[in-house]
C-alpha cells in the first residue's frame, strides 16, 4: 500500500516547494568575454560611450548634407563638388561646406558638415570633378548615428541574461573585456541501490549498470552546472550516511536516484529525515510520480532531491523540476519553443496527473506528424529514440489521433 | 553599381554549393563517455549485451506465475504460498514451483519459475504466510523481460546521433565507457578592415572595436564547432595573405569578416581568386546579401565564407549557411523548434529575398505576441533584445499585424 500513501502535489508546487526552501548564495565570478559564452550575467552591464562612436555611413557613396540634394531628380540633378575621400579607420581630412561632398565607403565617419549619404548608384562622377545626385535624400539616410546602437549610462545588457553570440558582441563593441556571471551550480549524484555496478564493471546475477548517474550528468550539464558523480551507495545505512555528509558537503544541489526497493526508500526517507525536512514525497506527473525534496538542517544552501529509480521518470522529474531551479538567475522568460505536428495514435492518460508522454517527429510529404513512443520507464531506449515529450494535461483523459500537438524537443538538434 | 552586380542564388543554393564544395575529412576521435556529451557519434553503437540482462521486476510485490492467478478476484482470492524473498542485487536462492511466490522488490531479478509480478496492492499477507491474490496478472506484466531494452547486436546508438543525456544513459548500461565521435571542425575567424581595433584598444576618430570577430565565435561554438580568432587584418595585400595562408593552414573553415569598404572588398576577392575559386558572391537573403563562399586550390578540406561586415547580417548570414555546413554529420532531421505568436505590427518586405526580421516575444494574459524589433543591421543592441527570428518567405510582400507566426529561438533560453 506503500504508493498509495504518497501525499501528491502539482508538478508546479513540487517546483514552488523547491525554489522557495532552496536558497543556494548567488556566487558570481569575472571571467573574460570567450569564457562568458552560455553563462547568465551576474550585473547589469553599463555602458560607458557611445557605439557608434561617431556617425557612420553604412552604404557606399557620398557623404552630403541632406538640404543640398533637396528637389534633385534625374531630369534636374544636384551637383555638389567632391572635394575629397574619407579615408577608412581615420577622421575626414576636411569639413564639407555648401553643395560639397565627399567620397565615404561603409562604415566610414562622416565628415562634418555632412549629414546623409547618397548611394553610389544614385551619383555619377562627371568629368569636371562634381557629382551628379539625382535623388534627394533625407537627414540620417544611410548613416548610423553616434550612439544609436547604445548610448553611454544605458544598461547595454541586464543582469539575468544568458550571454549568446550576440552578447558577446556587444560586450566586445563596448570595449568591456571581462564581464561578471553567476558561477554555475555544482550538483553533487549519487545513485544507490545493492543491484548497481558500475559502467565498467561486470554485473553479476540479479545486478545492473548503473545508467541513471550518466543520463543526470548529462542533464544537469545541459542545465549549464557542474555535475559531479559520486561512488554507487549499497543499501548500508553507514555508506549511506557518509556519502551523503559529503555530497551536501560539496554541492548545493544533491541528486539521489535509484533506490528502487522498499529497503533502499526506507533508508533514503529515514536519512533525509535525519538530516532535514522532507518537503515532498510524490508529485502528480507520469513518469515521475515518486520524486522528492528535502531540505538540509541548517544549510538554507543546499537541498537533496530524491529522484525515482527508473531512467524514464528520473529524467522526466529532473527537467520538469530540477531544471527550473538550476536555471533560477535567467531572467528572459519566454514560452518552451515546439515542434508542431499532428498526433499518429490515440493516447490514453487518467485524469489527475500530468502525463509526460515521449514522441518521435516524423515528417512526410512536408507534413510532421508525431509518434508516441511506448515502453516502460525502465526503459533508456525509448528516450533515445524519442525526439522530444507531448504532454497530457492534469486533467485531460488522453488524446485522439489526428490532434495537433506541441512536443517539446529534449534539446536543438 | 557595385552592388547590384552580385549574382544572386537562394539560400537554399548556397547551402548547397557549401555543402557539394568542402568536403573535410570526417576525423573521429575516441573519448570518454562523460566528455561524449554534445558530441556526434561517429560509429553505430552495437550492444554486446541485453538490457536489461535478466527479467526484472517493475514494481514491488510478489514474483508469480501469472497461471496460478488466472480468475482470481476479490471475493475468491489465489493463495499461493510464500517461500522466500529475492535479495535485491543477486540471484534468488530458489525456483518457484506450482502455486508457489516469492517477494519480489522493484528492480529485483525474478526467480526461475515466474513470468509476472502481482503488486502489494493487490495481494495481501495472510497470517499463515500464505499470499492471498485477488485480481489475476498476464504474463509479464509488471516485469521488464531480458533484452526489451536492447538487445544484442542491435544497433543501439546509430552513427550521426547527437550525445544527449539519455544516449549517455544508453552507453553506461550497456557496460561501453568511451566512444567514437567526429571531431570537431576548426574555424577559423579573421576580421578585416582599417577601421578595427581590438575590444581592449581604445578607438581613434573613425575607428570601431571589432564586435564581429566576438560574435562569430559564439556562433561558432553554438554549433558545436571551435572556433579560432586571427588578429585584425588591414587593408593590406600582405597582411591579409599572411593571414589567410596560416588560417587556411590551420582549420577547415575560414570565415571572414568585416571589410566593408569598396577596397577592402575588392582586396578581399582579389586574395580569394588567387587563392582558390569563389562559389558565390550574393544570395537573396535580408540581412545577409553580400555573403560568398570560396574554395582553396588543391584543398577539397577547406573553405572559406566571407560574411558581411553588418553584425546583424553576419548574424544571420552564419546562422543560415554556415551552421548547417558545421552540423552535416548530424543524421537526425527534426523540423526547427518554434514559438507561435500573433505579429504586433505590419512587417513589409520586398518579394524576391527571403527577410529575417529580429523579434522579441511579450506574454500577455496568456497569449504570446511578436514583436518585431527594427533598427539597421549594423545594431547589435537589436539581436541582443530579440529572442528570435521571424522568416518572411521569398516570395511574400510583407505579413499583417495579427498573423500569426512562428518565431526560431536564436537558442533555447
Amino acid at each position: 500500500m506503500r504508493e498509495l500513501m504518497f501525499e501528491v502535489i502539482t508538478i508546479e508546487e513540487a517546483r514552488q516547494k523547491i525554489m522557495e526552501n532552496w536558497r543556494p548564495e548567488d556566487k558570481v565570478e569575472k571571467i573574460n568575454i570567450t569564457d562568458a559564452w552560455n553563462r547568465i550575467m551576474a550585473e547589469d552591464l553599463v555602458a560607458k560611450e557611445n557605439v557608434p562612436g561617431f556617425d557612420r555611413a553604412t552604404m557606399d557613396g557620398y557623404a552630403v548634407n541632406a538640404e543640398d540634394t533637396f528637389g534633385a531628380s534625374e531630369s534636374l540633378p544636384a551637383y555638389l563638388s567632391l572635394v575629397g575621400e574619407v579615408p577608412m579607420g581615420s577622421a575626414p581630412e576636411m569639413n564639407i561646406g555648401l553643395d560639397e561632398t565627399m567620397a565615404a565607403a561603409t562604415g566610414s565617419k562622416l565628415p562634418e558638415g555632412a549629414d546623409a549619404v547618397v548611394m553610389l548608384e544614385r551619383a555619377e562622377a562627371m568629368a569636371d570633378g562634381t557629382i551628379a545626385v539625382y535623388r534627394p535624400v533625407a537627414p540620417g539616410e544611410n548613416v548610423m548615428k553616434r550612439g544609436e546602437d547604445v548610448t553611454p549610462g544605458q544598461v547595454a545588457i541586464p543582469r539575468g541574461t544568458l550571454v549568446r553570440a550576440q552578447e558577446l558582441g556587444i560586450i566586445s563593441s563596448l570595449g568591456i573585456v571581462s564581464a561578471q556571471v553567476y558561477c554555475s551550480d555544482k550538483v553533487g549524484i549519487i545513485s544507490t541501490g545493492n543491484e548497481l555496478v558500475t559502467p565498467w564493471q561486470e554485473p553479476g546475477p540479479g545486478q545492473i549498470r548503473d545508467s541513471n548517474s550518466y543520463t543526470l550528468f548529462g542533464l544537469v550539464k545541459e542545465a549549464g552546472a557542474i555535475p559531479k558523480l559520486y561512488d554507487l551507495v549499497p543499501d548500508e545505512e553507514d555508506a549511506f550516511r557518509n556519502t551523503f555528509e559529503k555530497a551536501i558537503e560539496e554541492n548545493s544541489l544533491v541528486l539521489v536516484s535509484g533506490g528502487s526497493s522498499v529497503g533502499t526508500r526506507d533508508l533514503t526517507l529515514k536519512i533525509l529525515e535525519e538530516f532535514g525536512e522532507v518537503l515532498f514525497h510524490g508529485v502528480a506527473i507520469k513518469p515521475g510520480k515518486p520524486t522528492l525534496a528535502a531540505t538540509v538542517k541548517g544549510q538554507d544552501d543546499t537541498l537533496i532531491v530524491g529522484l525515482p529509480g527508473h531512467p524514464v521518470s528520473a529524467f522526466v522529474a529532473f527537467q520538469e523540476m530540477v531544471k527550473p531551479a538550476l536555471k533560477r538567475h535567467l531572467k528572459t522568460k519566454v514560452p518552451k519553443a515546439a515542434v508542431w505536428g499532428e498526433l499518429q495514435k490515440n493516447v490514453p492518460s487518467q485524469a489527475g496527473r500530468e502525463e509526460h508522454v515521449r514522441v518521435r517527429l516524423v515528417e512526410e510529404q512536408g507534413k510532421v506528424f508525431v509518434e508516441p513512443i511506448l515502453g516502460k520507464s525502465g526503459m533508456l531506449s525509448t528516450l533515445s529514440r524519442a525526439h522530444g515529450i507531448m504532454v497530457i494535461p492534469l486533467e485531460a483523459q488522453g488524446l485522439a489521433a489526428g490532434t495537433r500537438v506541441p512536443v517539446t524537443l529534449f534539446k536543438e538538434l
